[in-house]
């Protein structure tokens, strides 16, 4: 429900109101039901104020309307008031995404994400898995390489080959979409051009970086190759889209299961690369409506695993 | 900048602007610059709609106003409306946090991360620090071994150090907080009947599951030991962690940077680990305020490493 004041200040009294007003903003903050307040100052005719409230609900509304700060203000507004406030109550019937609630904050998709085992059979929304691919390519990588790889699996087949690849699990066989994220270990072997001209046209780099990036990046790229490291960075990059992966999943509603538990050659061969060495499997993600609200198992304290300038002897 | 314009509609009218408005919620849903856009009927009289509308500048609600969509509607209210579109527009003096912007939402984080190199000194309130250790404590990790560690850098001392590892790069000399991702590898060989014990305290797993649970993790982890695969596993985990600081930073309006090229003995050395063996350094991690706003340098087309089904061949 959405409720919206108009109130009209004295000349003298606009710095009171505007104060008193966002002090209630502030105090508003800490109710459950406020889902927004706004309170926003006319630009031709600074006496005019709009109070613009959205409440979960009627209840909400009427604790917030009885909550001393709001009494306090009502009984001062007598007085700094040219007129009582003009109100009118709405029903919202559009907005944007954000403000309908599919959308979550980082904090929210992180506290709420569980692995789930079990799905629903619903379809996901091709919009959406357009989204999450989109969300997971912005991922940071080394050097720009972009050296991973997503093949999306919704196939019957496909699905039924990942199960077979990871000893039967529940998750293949009912999650309506599997991401296999590969590390592409030899990704700096191949034409980057396009990398660097992309970043050029953006203006995101001049000349001058574009060579030394170019440059540099090759030289890091092939120290890595000697030390036997090309592995490990490409599945370093890997993990990074896999996690904004699941957490841009989450913040629209959907659940995934990060999966290590798979035989890589089973893998390789579910997806036709059993012949090359270049993509190594990085991790498994299930992704779909979850069949089960799982509980929290908890983490350790952070005294366990948090360490200030240096690791404990 | 806040536009808020009320329409009354005519009588046999409402249907068709109530649609006409919730089409432009959707099509206003991809303007960068539009924050907001409430769609609200009146409760008492639903021919009376009002619309609020919250642009980052003027020039966002200019380019709102000037496009097609927008255009196309104002055209059907002469027939729609009783009267002309009633329009105020304010300053937004004061909110909730959440309308604030400084939660952002997963897709926002995301979209908006750039790797900073240069930092101002402004330091990071302790209390913020906490909040995103406690975010990236929440990632997962492979049977909820927790395999990761992070070291907390923000010494004068500790910083130089790491800048010397990193070849005289400039975000651990700018920036007020780095961050040591470690990659513990022996987790498996340690006590961990804690992590057990508080699952079942907090009802996630019952007798039975903790069991097998235990059993099969230990001999998971083992057949990594038996195929040297402990390193690439425990540094997955540490990635996960990693990347949920980095968008759990943004999402609180601070920047980072993820950093791979340092010597990992160097590193070892500053953080006092250069002994041991069983931590690995996954990656460092600058965390503070940008002093610039670096552009984007772009993602190849989604063709190029998102393949249905199979690789290509």
């Amino acid at each position: 429900m959405i409720f919206v004041a108009e109130l009209q200040a004295r000349e003298d009294s606009i710095d009171t109101v505007h104060a008193l007003l966002a002090d209630l903003a502030r105090t508003t903050a800490a109710e459950d039901g406020a889902l927004a307040y706004s309170v926003r100052q006319h630009l031709d005719d600074p006496t005019r104020f709009q109070v613009s409230e959205h409440y979960r609900d009627h209840l909400a509304f009427e604790q917030h309307m009885a909550s001393p700060p709001v009494q306090h203000a009502l009984a001062r507004f007598a007085e700094l008031l040219r007129a009582p406030p003009a109100v009118a109550r709405y029903e919202e019937k559009a907005a944007l995404p954000q403000t309908q609630g599919v959308t979550l904050s980082v904090a929210d998709a992180i506290r709420q994400r569980r692995a789930a085992r079990h799905y629903r059979p619903d379809a996901v929304d091709p919009r959406v898995l357009d989204e999450l691919i989109e969300l997971t390519l912005a991922a940071p990588s080394s050097w720009n390489l972009q050296d991973r790889q997503l093949v999306i699996i919704t196939s019957e087949g496909g699905r039924q080959a990942l199960a077979h690849a990871t000893g039967g699990q529940s998750q293949p066989q009912e999650a309506p979409v599997m991401v296999v994220f590969l590390a592409d270990c030899m990704a700096h072997a191949r034409d980057r051009s396009d990398i660097v001209n992309l970043a050029r046209t953006n203006g995101a780099w001049n000349e001058t970086f574009a060579n030394f990036f170019a440059a540099e990046s090759q030289s890091f790229q092939e120290a890595l190759a000697a030390r036997g490291a090309l592995r490990e960075y490409a599945i370093k990059d890997a993990m990074i889209a896999a996690s904004f992966f699941m957490l841009a999943a989450q913040s629209r509603g959907l659940a995934t299961s990060p999966m290590n538990g798979w035989d890589e050659a089973l893998v390789k061969r579910a997806i036709g690369a059993e012949q090359r060495d270049d993509p190594a499997v990085a991790l498994l993600v299930s992704l779909g409506y979850a069949a089960e609200q799982p509980l929290a198992p908890g983490r350790r304290p952070a005294t366990m695993n948090v360490f200030r300038e240096r690791v404990p002897d």
